[in-house]
């Protein structure tokens, strides 16, 4: 492509409210336009990248034997009530027809998966077992779409979008360790991808979030202006994603002597807070209750006063599904008090408690009294309340916290999700009454995963990794073009060196001079009336691998000059 | 492609309530998947065709310098207001976000591209003359993208969606000429990418629909199933859609004896047919007026009652813009009679009128008397009403009308549009307030174009063409796969056939056979446990251009047995 023929320019400013670095470096450098925030237009440089990063996963699925498909985004509101997620998913766009249809605009697709899966699946024989090795691919259907999405706030530039590109795969199994067996090579295959972007890639283990209670996967870059925390075991490498890692207190708590129970009466002290400081007690000694509930299942959590509670890890550990704050009448009725001084002390006893490891072993510690206004001290277990049958872990992990399996301190990062992958069980595939029958002639429901790779995300991130001060530093295996051929013709020059420039500019150009392989990978700025200064910012800035110079000074010293944009490196390469 | 790695099927069904044929076929042979009407997935054989259409129109756009992009379908709804269309276009499907922002969801992006452009445009250097020949593209930018239409019916398969895929294209210029060339080089580029799909398909004058007032072509493909009338004239072989067809009528309206008028008070009588059987008259000696307004603009149209007033015509002849039927109380205050009786008699000399050369040298004709009740027959101009200064054409084309210029009889015939190509002049810069510097430093609207071509529709349409009894029959350029290799082996066959088939077929799907060229081109039926027959009748309905027989029959008869899908043509390429 000649920078004549391109209808983009680079520009110093970016439109205002921009804040991430990604989409102010992709709009300064012509990549993308944005349209507003979430929703960015991609330019001819930016359609490139983006169509290397899509080949890239292409390939990859389809070496697991992924079969492409495109679907559509506008689905029938029926759909989404069958799952249940037209109510539950707050990110969802729903559109009135004029006809007076309702419809969904997708977010994802397992609801338009599954019934087109149902047209073709009636036995176990259209269910293979995976066994890759051999060249069985299991039912595994994926496309490269669009998907909308109302974020309530973008702030991310492509990295999180309203409007954006995504990758998403489905794969159906008559058998659970088909399912596992894949689950494991869509792993890989997506490591692989990344790899193949140039990205340093770490699965880790996630909550599914709105779409499943099963196991699941995040695939997280390293990344500054990603919005996830990772917490990584510095011994074994795993990955967890900060709502599912596991966490044990650093120092446990220590053996004391046992004082004698106060108790203090605080009405309308409230917050842990206001309690430590009233009470002059050090915030490790104090603990937080809190009560749950998932419709008329109640429980009730206590943390260390430090640490808060993790929903995702209580819901999986009391299996009460989907739990929310308990009413603040039905706490009342149950602890006899008033709001603010719930706590393990004359906790009435049938109530369904979970204690966090955080209060092992713990002394002398403070907790609410079931009263109102009471808050005692120096309460300890088996003396003033039971000591409970198990600790467990239920708090949300933070710095200085180790793992509890291999007792190492977690590193902690910084990261940005480019994927996720699930495991989805039967939920889907009941929801939409797909049966097969199995080899004994039963009926049986499908089992099925699902896992996304963000696409666009992806360039978003590889350009906040992948950039200096200067501009964007691409990956060649992204880059929209390997070489910025740069050329300079000064008409005060005589006509000779003019006539050389030309002539080893077209020859690179055209992908026939022999000693570099440029074919079809050239960039030329080839504008007549910019100078050397503005070609070589603007080449700085758009970021391509190697930047390729032929002009007077590069012919004086001895040929063409070649600059690697990631080093700096330069070399001349004779063209003798 | 293995069949065996396929996850779909044929089927004999189809989704009930689909009329279409092309989504009747499309269905049944496993290409798409109907969500609802109007609204297909692309399954991986519907996948692969549209890629192929993709790519044939990429490089016709390419050729005459298209810069590829892709926008949003998210729009602002202020760029929509500003053009006038948030309100006008009433298949506009508009969304409400969560976070109290209005979107469009974009039918078409003059709406983004215009805003786009302006980061970019500034001086005449910006927008380069249209000089092809000589490798100077203009300012022309295009995206293969998906629309969205509200369509109130969807009747059509995939012919007419409500979500589509369309190739848009939009181009600015600094000068009318330089617009006016690039205007010609898209229909060229338009006709080679139709003829490189094995369509026919003509360029018909139109009107500009909810686009523009400006001349805009529609190409049309003669398809049984379209939903467009197309008139041909037979000399010149130029077509024009039925909304902007000239015509005249085929027999001119012969000199007569002036008769007598006479008065007729039929009150209660209304409508042309009720008229001409009540008083006796010829229906093509009676005539039929209308009132239109646009705002307080108010104007009267006349033609033979044997005709309908054409609102495109009429409204680009009388300079009037949008037209409505006007007021009922606007015309009864103009024609001091109720509604039903206006009339050229007696019509108050400051109507602005427009009479269709459907009444030229018409004698003795039935016209109302403005009125109450009144009709007059053996009307005369010049006797009874004053001769027009000038008769016009403002009739809807009918069967047997002749063309004005070349005075030939049009050919019908019913067609389908598959591309649409505008100008625009500055009617969106404007609205965008997009300025460049011309030569002489002032300020200018750029000119602009757009051209759109409906890639989903082309399949629909090629499907219907290109189809018989048994199923599909595409033309090897649009073909998901080249050949259709079948293969049968009996297990009771001697063991030395069976290894020999199974040797000649993993040769040919390889691409490794000497004597058919079929690398990546070959989809290979190879189940085992379907019958030869269930074979062929996938293989005619699945519609692929060349058959490849490798069995024991074939080898019989002397080799590999090749058949064309469209003749039904066997050779036998003997495998010695």
């Amino acid at each position: 492509m000649k920078y004549s023929n391109l209808f983009t320019k680079t520009s110093k400013d970016v439109s205002s409210g921009e804040v991430s670095k990604n989409a102010q470096l992709l709009i300064k450098a012509g990549y993308v336009h944005k349209t507003m925030a979430g929703v960015y237009s991609l330019l001819p440089l930016g359609l490139r990248t983006i169509n290397k990063i899509e080949n890239i996963v292409r390939t990859r699925m389809n070496e697991i034997g992924g079969q492409e498909i495109l679907m559509n985004s506008l689905h029938p509101k029926e759909w989404w009530v069958k799952t249940g997620r037209w109510d539950s998913v707050d990110i969802l766009f729903k559109l009135d027809s004029q006809t007076g249809a309702e419809y969904a605009l997708a977010c994802s697709h397992e609801e338009q998966m599954t019934p087109i899966i149902k047209q073709f699946v009636s036995s176990w024989r259209d269910l293979p077992e995976t066994d890759i090795e051999n060249g069985v691919f299991p039912l595994s259907v994926y496309q490269i779409q669009t998907k909308f999405r109302d974020e309530l706030r973008a702030k991310s530039g492509v990295m999180r979008g309203r409007e954006f590109k995504m990758k998403d795969m489905y794969d159906f199994h008559a058998t659970q360790e088909s399912a596992d067996k894949y689950y494991e090579a869509v792993k890989e295959a997506y490591l692989k991808a990344y790899g193949d972007m140039g990205l340093e890639v770490y699965p880790t283990e996630a909550s599914g979030g709105i779409f499943t209670n099963n196991p699941s996967h995040e695939f997280q870059a390293v990344c500054p202006a990603g919005e996830d925390t990772t917490y990584i075991d510095p011994s074994t490498k795993v990955m967890y994603n900060e709502e599912i890692a596991p966490s044990k207190i650093s120092s446990p708590n220590q053996p004391e002597d046992l004082r004698e129970l106060e108790k203090h009466y605080l009405e309308g002290v409230i917050g842990v807070n206001e309690i430590v400081k009233k009470l002059g007690v050090d915030i490790k000694k104090s603990t937080k209750m809190v009560f749950y509930q998932n419709g008329s299942k109640l429980i009730a959590a206590i943390v260390r006063s430090d640490y808060n509670i993790n929903l995702e890890k209580l819901s999986k550990i009391s299996g009460a599904g989907n739990l929310e704050i308990a009413a603040e009448e039905l706490v009342e009725k149950i602890t006899g008090s008033k709001i603010g001084y719930a706590g393990l002390y004359n906790l009435p006893a049938e109530v369904d408690l979970y204690v966090d490891d955080s209060l092992e072993n713990l002394h002398n510690f403070e907790t609410g009294g079931n009263e109102t206004g009471l808050h005692v001290t120096n309460c300890n277990f088996g003396r003033d309340v039971a000591l409970p049958e198990n600790f467990v872990d239920i708090k949300i992990v933070k710095k200085g916290d180790i793992n509890p399996t291999t007792n190492q301190e977690y590193e902690i990062k910084t990261t940005a999700e480019v994927g996720n992958i699930f495991k989805f069980g039967t939920k889907y595939t009941k929801a939409f009454d797909i049966t097969f029958t199995d080899q004994d002639n039963k009926l049986q429901y499908p089992i099925s995963g699902a896992h996304g790779l963000g696409i666009t995300r992806c360039m978003g991130v590889i350009a906040e990794i992948f950039s200096d001060d200067k501009g964007l530093v691409w990956p060649e295996s992204v880059a929209p073009f390997k070489y910025h051929l740069i050329t300079n013709i000064n008409p005060k020059d005589d006509s000779d060196v003019n006539e050389q420039i030309t002539d080893l500019a077209n020859k690179i150009y055209s992908g026939s001079y022999d000693k570099i392989d440029t074919a079809e990978n050239v960039f030329w700025d080839n504008r007549s009336k910019v100078g050397l200064g503005q070609k070589f910012g603007d080449a700085e800035l758009m970021g391509l691998p190697w930047q390729i110079v032929v002009s007077k000074r590069s012919l004086e010293n001895g040929g063409i000059e070649l600059i690697n944009r990631a080093s700096g490196e330069k070399e001349i390469i004779s063209i003798l």
